[in-house]
């Protein structure tokens, strides 16, 4: 990403894009890639453009302020990597393929550090050249454990938290205090064999097909805004053992997803839904 | 297919495989293709064999008769196209695929007939130059409808009942007269979104798949022996109603690979999941 | 689709959006949906908006030509059926699938004929209630031939010619009088398997997957603008002519795709390249 | 893999299953998953066989060579890790997996050493423990520089030759040493964009779809025989850049899969096409 993006959500009226375009044409700005949406359900407008030009972002997010509606939301991201904190428990596929793609310059992020609720994967972040902060869970209530775990990410910053197979239940506060920056990837395809051992639901069930689901997180366990989803063909010849192996895969390729999304400022939340500009 | 297909499901022991082929070559039939496998929580052993060669049926089933356990399942089907009735709705889809396929004779089954508890689809089927037989519902309780479409349908002694887009639930005596012969396309990716208005239910969570599900018809609605499933992207510029015909696509879809694969006997049931031989 | 469709290509420049969003705010047109793209090797923009108001075409489009380039394309499109012709010469999978559709209401189209250089598919374009006009080409050079086929399709003023597997290889002529409005189904995965035979050459070649691709007509054979393509999955057990079943499968796929994209005025073209808002 | 696998290849003949399985079952092995397949081109068969039991190699292969033709082949791996060698020049997506897989015993193979003609991905298998071997091509002829290659290869005497974006030309004794256990991944969906920049090429040709291709390496360059292919769409706003990204990502995937089936003695060859059974 070269461009800056600006983000615009607020309630549909006649006449925006007009307004819109006007503040940024009066600055000279040009636009290289646009992309609205109005939602039908709530009559609310969404807007993703990507400008070029001599931004001045202060200013012309306060001239966007002057035409659009008061409770209009705007955002305006410089072309940047994208600030990131992973959470992990014990899997390696998806830190592993983060890892990688951080340490090799493919993904738009810099990754500040790994935090874990187990040790297993120091070696593999470290080895990266990545930190890791070990916060075991062991002897502390879920509300102590998960202010430690606050503590660890908040001291970082991060633009975004991204819950690489970090298998504890969120706390409220945690939800509340990474609200629309946490992106979790789950284990199954929403909303079917929520809650655990989906593989071994999988198998039982006889399905012909397993997924996975990337999701902003919310309060509702499995329930936020999701961001992308895919399917893998399994067969009778799968064992639970072999049909995890393959959900990996797709756990993988389905996070990876979400996040270049997410960290080229393609996803918008409008409730439960994402309203993702390709 | 040009080929006999022998399928034989028993319990698993040392030498089966051993013992089925002998007979075979015993009666100098050629295998050209062959697949076994071993259900490992039950023990249970599935095989499909192609044959080329002079089949005997009754002589060939006898001797395998001999080798095998007392409850083997021993099917030899001469190669030979189907015959199949399909139920019908209103929605044209489905039928639709199924009456052009047979028309120009690529499918491997002779259509019986259309049998419908609405008129709307008469047309189609007729025009197409095959039986559609109007059961309406109104005025009768589901048993004495349900007495009515078995009779219709026996009388053709199909072998495949297909349900495409029969918006009925079945009674027990329905499902228990075509056990293990009527194949269901259901509107979603079972699990998901059982019930009512899938698509309604999809847009309202915000899904980025949808999918499809052609199932045996078992008593537990939506519950049988899946035989295929698959899913298309969908994204939030989809309305309801543009999901349902993408839906509908992907049912389409869904409903004709599991007809292929039933109709060339690659399917095989083992309590609620199905053994394929693709 | 309810809304009036604008289509613009220009060379981009700054202010463009803003200048185009002002004659459609001074007409107090409300913008539904809107996609942007400023393609960087040509420097042209491209613009889809969805449009809801009482929108007098004539009058919009002039005041938009007073601040576009001269050289603009503009194009807006009421809310109506496409009027379409579909040519054909023997398979009958791809044409099946449009007539019932169009017979049941389930593609943005109205299907005004069927012309056919054999009479094999007359009775399934006739069952459904479509004139077919044979045009054969025995005794004919091609020019002779299709100077007869264009005079039919052109009796009919189509918005749009789709081509649903008419093998002939088309002359200039032909392409030119139906530039930019003529679809052809490709029975491969463009650009390998050009020619014959395709899935006899697929199946020697041993590929694990085969697609279609579906294309504007230009003069270079195979070599238009992409509009869609998918693949599905084989393998080793597919004859040459199971591979030609499953190709069937996804040319019908594919050509719905397209057509569902052009019929909706999704489709830009640029170049030998297609934009595509969906 | 906790059971034996038997792979036989050989001209087709009335009653081959049955001598092969009386073999097996006169040693008292179980068989828990088979696969047969006669290839109707060639009048060749082949078969897969996991054996479950007390398997004497030696004797068995004995056994099994009396009772088949003498020109047969026969393969027996017992239940053990496949030892590889991975060759890449400077992409870390492929390796960058493989080695994840490895160090977290993900994959059915142990990982001996990564060879590389540049120095740009020591640190990647170094850090993950694993010995890096740098064979420079500057100042050296092709043969002189890939006999170099061969003697760090041979040294490992690997079950499997990982090509994982190893981008250089082969010559006909590298190809020849490491005949049938040398698998590449080819940036591109093969027969398509042969060559270089293949994702330029695909930009160009405006594509809505890119692929990948894993196979075994033959003397003509490209064309050994297929064992996985997977593609993924593309629209209009990829540059080349974002393309060659895209392409990755399937690239990873297509090797992934080629590698499970491989490494689980679950592809035979035949001539330029591969037998899978999964």
């Amino acid at each position: 990403m070269n461009a800056h993006v600006l983000l615009i959500e607020c309630p549909d009226r006649t006449g925006l894009v007009y307004d819109i375009t006007r503040s940024l044409a009066e600055k000279q700005l040009n636009i290289i890639a646009n992309g609205e949406f109005v939602e039908h359900d709530t009559g609310r407008f969404f807007m993703r453009t990507e400008l070029e030009g001599d931004v001045q972002a202060d200013e012309l997010v306060a001239s966007l302020r002057r035409v659009l509606p008061a409770e209009a939301r705007i955002k305006l991201e410089p072309p940047r990597k994208k600030r990131i904190v992973v959470l992990v428990t014990k899997e390696a596929h998806c830190i592993g393929d983060i890892l990688v793609r951080c340490q090799f310059d493919e993904m738009n992020a810099e990754l500040l550090a790994v935090v874990g609720n187990r040790d297993r994967l120091r070696p593999l972040a470290e080895q990266a050249g990545y930190p890791f902060h070990l916060v075991p869970h062991e002897g502390l209530s879920r509300e102590e454990h998960e202010d430690k775990v606050i503590e660890v990410v908040a001291s970082y910053n991060p633009d975004l938290v991204v819950l690489a197979k970090y298998m504890r239940i969120l706390t409220p506060k945690m939800v509340s205090t990474f609200k629309d920056r946490m992106v979790n990837i789950h284990h199954s395809f929403l909303p079917a064999f929520i809650g655990a051992n989906p593989y071994r639901q999988a198998y039982e069930r006889g399905v012909k097909i397993i997924g996975a689901t990337a999701h902003f997180v919310t309060d509702n366990l499995d329930e936020g805004p999701i961001i992308a989803q895919d399917v893998i063909h399994v067969h009778h010849q799968y064992s639970p053992k072999k049909m995890a192996m393959a959900g990996r895969n797709v756990e993988k390729h389905v996070l990876n997803r979400a996040l270049y999304l997410v960290l080229e400022d393609r996803v918008m939340i409008s409730g439960n839904k994402t309203i993702i500009f390709e």
